[in-house]
């Protein structure tokens, strides 16, 4: 690899096509709205922007709760923001293990002392919604059950309906990471029974990271305020969030008026486009990347009847070494594409065709560079 | 106040001049930067950027520590992970209150489960060193002591050598609060013996909001390999942070290559400047200010001795209240200053010239609004 060494200046950066697990490619446009001149965090007009990004979140979300904003941190901060309010030492949390995000959210559970019970399926498949339920039925007085609907570790879609419905009868609430699925895939919050799902902004939805979206029911608004012990965190403490984002409009932290930009226009592009449209792309473009992979030889780390469009995990042809490829691909063509994770280390390239890099021109692209290259078959 | 409703776009919001508690105006080449392509998070080129952001903090900061990253998240993400990875249940901490920022301190502490010893001071004044020391010497065994350099809610300036000396000889941990002062007034985080120093970036570093620079001593990094429990928080663990800001690049969180763009250019336009040359220059234009304000009846919130050049808070001329006359400074003129939190509530502007707004520029624009709008005597 090419050694970069200080002083260097942003603008000497060399821009990359990012077919990575995300980030994204960003629009100009959107990228043109980050350089708008900031404002405060408590201008009327920054305020009223808020509200329009939570509007639209809802709307992609597929929810109606009011209790809908931004995070002002990555995908991981919506994670931890999640199970830091919902959970409370002595808590039992169930939680689905089939990639590496669900055991990032075993973790983050344990911390805030709760005893989690895991429900794994193997890397590359989805969790069996039967198990899942089952554990439930076991632990009935589970405060959480969680799970990634879009594992980007291994590519795998998680089916959410059978769980959600059976959740609907009960206190534990439904916590769904979306960091990769949404503006991919549908995810309806509302229609599912999901009571507190996040995602981040550098994925699907197509603006730069720095923010999670995430959003909160009325059943988990209710646990919040009835905790007994204070949230361990003060940052992500969403009472204290929520009467920021509120009417109240009460200070809280600095949120970055640059980043609620991005978000803004990336969530004006979504809806120019349309969700439904958006989510069709996704999903030729995906197959388009898949189906010629497949004839160059790639195999698909992932149940084949569970693949993402999105994100892609295949290993390389006759078991060929991914990393050093892989940083060839970056040097030579400028294109960023993922390694794997956890089992998956050194055996699989994860490629993302999110947001606005979700064209037939990426595919193309590294279809190119992967000849150029010798990769395929 | 003028309501905006939506739909807006991020290209019709109208620019105001910060001149309040932050977020600061952003320099046209710091907010171009901004807009740069995003980057993958384990890009070369974005870590070679990203150590170089590193060395750059540790100059200003005015220290040798390793471990000199910006925390994904805004200023009080930098308090709660200094105090969250600091600290364990049952730890004591002795934590200064002369305003808001000390408040907020105790609360996270106490969230985390620490025994909070306050040393309190009035609102406008500084803590005394003689007290802090005291209650150092009562409580040997604390953890940490962390106070607030400038104290945001009052314009304090806190001195620290004292403190600092007498901690040098202790296993207790300094901590400080620098989230208004870096960049603006000397920190000097070796010379003065502090161990974790925070700040963020959208006040005298210039950058937007929504990192938080930060800095261990490798007797604070010692304490927190020698926790007990672990810490409370997964995004904000510092030795998960460390493994991927060091040598290892192990994947942690997808740290967002825009922000880190324009704190990188601020940075640059920093070493432009020169540190001292800078703190020169927010010395001039805060007294220039506070000596207008004063010919014109406003009263000093602080003790005059203790004034920030960077932030200033004053009473209004003959008691006017200040909310509808802030209102009107904004609507009228364009011009963001803050109100008074807490005890200062109601009665006070806080007049931040911080970073690209520290200039007679932006004095002479607020002292043209204050005589239009008749605020002055």
């Amino acid at each position: 690899m090419t050694e970069y060494t200080p002083p260097i200046s942003v603008s000497s950066l060399t821009p990359r096509l990012l077919l990575g697990p995300g980030p994204s490619p960003v629009s100009p446009s959107v990228l043109e709205a980050l350089a708008h001149p900031t404002l405060g965090h408590l201008d009327p007009q920054f305020l009223a922007l808020m509200d329009d990004v939570n509007r639209r979140l809802r709307e992609v979300f597929g929810t109606q709760n009011p209790l809908t904003f931004a995070v002002s941190g990555t995908g991981s901060a919506g994670m931890q923001a999640a199970l830091t309010n919902l959970l409370e030492p002595g808590d039992t949390a169930i939680i689905g293990v089939h990639g590496f995000f669900g055991l990032r959210m075993a973790d983050m559970a344990r911390r805030v002392g709760a005893e989690v019970v895991s429900v794994e399926a193997e890397w590359g498949g989805v969790l069996d919604s039967g198990q899942l339920i089952d554990a439930h039925r076991s632990h009935p007085h589970a405060r959480v059950l969680a799970v990634v609907h879009a594992e980007t570790s291994t590519g795998a879609h998680q089916p959410l309906d059978e769980v959600g419905a059976h959740l609907r009868e009960s206190d534990t609430l439904f916590v769904v990471d979306a960091v990769t699925s949404l503006g991919g895939v549908p995810v309806d919050v509302d229609r599912i029974g999901v009571d507190v799902c996040y995602s981040g902004t550098q994925k699907c939805l197509g603006a730069p990271p720095g923010l999670a979206p995430i959003t909160f029911s009325p059943d988990a608004v209710q646990r919040v305020s009835s905790r007994v012990t204070p949230c361990s965190s003060w940052y992500l403490d969403v009472t204290l969030l929520s009467e920021y984002m509120g009417t109240q409009r009460r200070y809280h932290h600095t949120a970055s008026s640059n980043l609620f930009y991005g978000l803004h226009e990336a969530l004006r592009e979504m809806e120019s486009e349309g969700l439904q449209a958006r989510h069709d792309r996704h999903r030729q473009v995906g197959v388009l990347l898949q189906n010629a992979l497949a004839s160059r030889g790639f195999t698909s780390f992932t149940e084949p009847s569970r693949r993402l469009p999105q994100l892609t995990a295949v290993r390389l042809p006759g078991g060929q070494d991914e990393a050093p490829l892989r940083a060839l691909l970056l040097e030579r063509h400028g294109i960023e594409v993922g390694g794997g994770l956890g089992p998956a280390k050194g055996k699989v390239w994860r490629i993302g065709l999110m947001g606005h890099g979700a064209r037939e021109a990426s595919v193309e692209r590294l279809l190119d560079a992967v000849d150029d290259l010798g990769i395929g078959e």
